[in-house]
């Protein structure tokens, strides 16, 4: 389904290449003043272009408000926006309406729906995760009420792992025509402890559904995550050095959370992005009878993903723990919500 | 929360320490033949001592069937159970009633809830996941219509990743008072293209968000996954070779899920198990006032998660499926449901 | 589906002449002690024999909870209780097998799932509503933490409204062989404003999809109800007369909700019972083959719905309640939760 | 929260003089033909002056669709429209800022959010349920491929039942500055058997609950409603004649449904409205102070709710059985997708 979320709920739309994508937020609790500039810089910071080796599509990404907000504060009523696809190009894509991409989306939609949008990607495009992008940033900000801040970073492109080798590694993929793989890394500071709801609602397992549904990420983990699985219990091992609204740990190999519960400390976790499957040369695949044929990709796609990814991440984690918040305040026996 | 799922659903229930844990699966399609034996057969494998370096509780795990089938058939109605807990020894764990364990979720209850049954983990406990086997054993019925089947194996235990070498790292941490992390492997066959919702409902979404629900489990990855990040699309590419029910392709790096899309090929999958929290050995912690103590774990605990974790991550993947599958149903315009 | 609520769940499961009927509640808060003999006493109203004109079924209805409870207070995980079916008679119902029961589920289910459990109605029977009575005792205990209370009382039984009358129906209608319908109102006082979640989960929507679930009801109003469609809007007009922490008002016609919202006022509703569809006598109908034939109800059955829907009633309203209370939580933008 | 349904999910959102109102609606299966002008027409069903004593407000609400929609047929991703609001005159309401209007959603919004859009009644408005037509209007042309049919019609007005009498309450009341309650009855016809989902998930509740999210609707009753409380079993009989994909009855009493599941016959519901709040006279009241005060409306309101409440109704109705027939397809062991 297109809704994320319990009590924050956001339910997004478009297609790559319709008139307009956006999305519905419910659930944001009211009376809190909003800043519109700060949606827009969230976008900008995933707007084509901002990263490198980015798409040439040339979208200025501008939000527009529909409903929910009262003289710059939230009413509590559903806060829908639109985002309009300025620089669509649909008949780029006249080409490919009987191709099968091989990598994407295309195979896949034909077979479940019986019909798809060929122009972009349709559904399936990264062009969805803007509005997501918008939507997080609007999380993020009762988020700040909290003290919370959620930061995302590249830590790996390729082999390489420090600054010069992702670029250099981007260089050659761009030369080869080829794409590279990614990872990123991502924090949520000041958390409060309790967010998080066993069995099947536990933090961990939210966080990793809304990662797992960004285009192109193919794993997550938090904490010390899949090195844990080659680690002694000694060496895993946080010691406990005291607990008042949060659990103070002299080490974070847990990553934040314990038994699906935050702790209160850092919660750290990572995503790891495919290689995007468009790539600037001529590629063997079949169309939709299943004749072999060579695709020849003309649209504007990314090298890496994760550079534009981050802020996809970011907006991701603060969706999630905004509802983990909300979910939280039902756990107490009286709340005092005056 | 404790449900699992959109259309088949599961609700699990009880602590390790109470009278009974269990569950009730609402959404099962109804004329379905039933085989207790073979969910019983389920329940062995994950039951204590049926793996290497398991816990010395003993119990029989017997599952009782309260509800929701007439004449060893499904009626559509909730299939509810209950598994005895007979083995409990509360008075075992008077001794932690103050107590905070390193990397259990003492800490984190106590946090969210102001109140914790400290007796063996209460509801944290991992014997949780013998309702959730039992449920999956159902669902595994239902999906085995469809001649799907789920099977997962231990691929890594510590460092290594073949038989001798993972018996060694077992008999290692026994002997040294220490647990060992691990990683398993789970592959589900036949699975028709076409299962998994777009754009939070993806299928990768689905399952990693129930595999991270399993206890110790650090991460989640499928197809190529984590090592994706270091891939050039060319390394990555999947060659489509057809497309008929499903899309054929020459290579699976793609895991069997492209766009959150089941493609009909074999869906891969693994997950990561860190080193169980509980080892044979005086452990540094503090007690519910933040003072230093002691702590010596008396109760019984296995020393890699991984072996008893297969049955577990086999049991989520089939009632991830299954929902998935019957999600599916709604994507066509008329479906024949007489 | 078998679960109601948001964040307040109870799932519920259960078949008339199976072993037991029960259910799971999910996300009552922690911390709240739990009087099990407050339960059980809900449960005795409801109970066979306990109002005029009841089937002769001789259940105890003692209930036996099996997690969520720890040292008799809450600890915020699922609480699953069962009520064994002890006076279960399924013999009584072989006759019934093959046959279509007029105004029962039996052809509702049979068209459905294909298959039925045919013994004393089954998941239909009204049975179940023993399960959602044990589960209103629950939310009513949290209830009260805020004061609020909730109270059901018979209001017609056939075309009596009166107490005399209604008991004089009841007798002729068994003298007769007859049964007949009737109407309970409820009232939910000391509720707090700002129940309520536009725009499809107003409280009254709410309210009503509860009620509603209940066997035999056929209808469902508040405040002035059906009787608003004969007002002209100066008589229906409520004065206001201050506003504090609720809306003060000279008169209540709106039955304590404005646009799905509760004003603290008491919330009013009535709801109606048809009459019982199990008569004592000779009932023309087919079998499930189409035939013609000839139906003598043996099984055991009350004459009028709506005195044990009382005590159903208020559970409903309980779970409702309990439920608006937790969303409600979410709608501040900040909330004390420690 | 503003989304309605499971699997047919349609999410509303908009102020009353905000910039635009709409939805979006996510679960429509694909590949279905869609006709906007029908969408249309519903929608000016609903409009301010197709109705006898409507508002003065004029507003063309012309639908604009965004996504979802792929050369004329649904691609089973969400279809997002708006609605813009072209006759807003926000400053009309500019002296409502600091009132209470009686029996509007005034002081609960204030109540429960701390905040209220006090334009036109925001998010309260009636003017919401435009969107909610719309969406009917797609679920209807869903509908039509099963060959199911939704009607209402306006069965009272005031005291009056027949059409001369109607118009006579309508006249009547404009004449003396006054409002007047009404009834609305609905028809589902060639609804198939099976749709509704016991315990919880009864038909019923979810038609009640779709109803009951309706602006002023009191009540919900269906088949013979509150007139079964003063019945006998042996009235309320429906002497079954038949069975093959639905059940067949004499009579049809129960309105359809049987055990919350539909049987095949028509599907009969009745809804009150109470007469509408905004009356064009003085009327005492109170501030946000809680200081008396007088209110002369200016806005521009209808007379009697129920005529522009017809087509609300109908496409309540079908978005609940669009719903309906979508879970249905859940039930069955095996079900053709292809």
């Amino acid at each position: 389904m297109n809704t994320l979320g319990r009590i924050f709920r956001f339910t997004s739309f478009g297609e790559s290449h319709g008139p307009a994508i956006g999305g519905v937020i419910d659930g944001m609790p009211a009376g809190v003043g909003l800043d519109i500039d700060a949606i827009q810089a969230e976008l900008d910071r995933r707007r084509p272009g901002a990263a490198p080796g980015s798409t040439g599509r040339m979208e200025t990404d501008q939000i527009t408000i529909l409903s929910g907000i009262f003289e710059k504060k939230t009413t509590g009523t559903p806060i829908a926006f639109t985002i309009a696809n300025k620089d669509a190009r649909p008949a780029d894509y006249d080409a490919m309406r009987d191709m099968i991409r091989p990598g994407h989306a295309d195979a896949t939609y034909l077979l479940k729906y019986g019909i798809r949008d060929h122009r972009g990607g349709g559904r399936a495009s990264a062009r969805a995760t803007a509005a997501s992008v918008a939507a997080g940033a609007v999380a993020r900000q009762f988020l700040a009420l909290y003290g919370i801040d959620v930061r995302a970073q590249v830590v790996q492109v390729g082999e390489a792992t420090d600054e010069a080798g992702m670029e250099a590694e981007i260089v050659r993929a761009i030369n080869e025509g080829d794409t590279v793989g990614g990872a990123v890394a991502c924090t949520v500071s000041n958390c409060p402890a309790g967010l998080g709801e066993p069995l099947f609602g536990k933090l961990q397992a939210m966080l990793a559904a809304s990662m797992m549904s960004i285009n192109a990420v193919k794993g997550f983990e938090y904490g010390d995550g899949f090195s844990s699985a080659s680690m002694r219990g000694t060496q895993h091992f946080d010691l406990p050095t005291g607990i008042d609204t949060v659990l103070h740990t002299a080490t974070n190999h847990a990553g934040g959370i314990l038994g699906g519960i935050s702790t209160g400390a850092d919660i750290t976790m990572r995503v790891a992005f495919k290689p995007i499957a468009s790539m600037m040369r001529d590629i063997s695949t079949i169309d939709t009878n299943g004749s072999p044929t060579i695709l020849y990709m003309r649209g504007r796609h990314d090298v890496c993903a994760a550079f534009r990814g981050c802020p996809v991440v970011e907006a991701m984690a603060c969706l999630t723990i905004a509802d983990a918040l909300l979910l939280a305040r039902a756990s107490k026996p009286v709340c005092d919500i005056s």
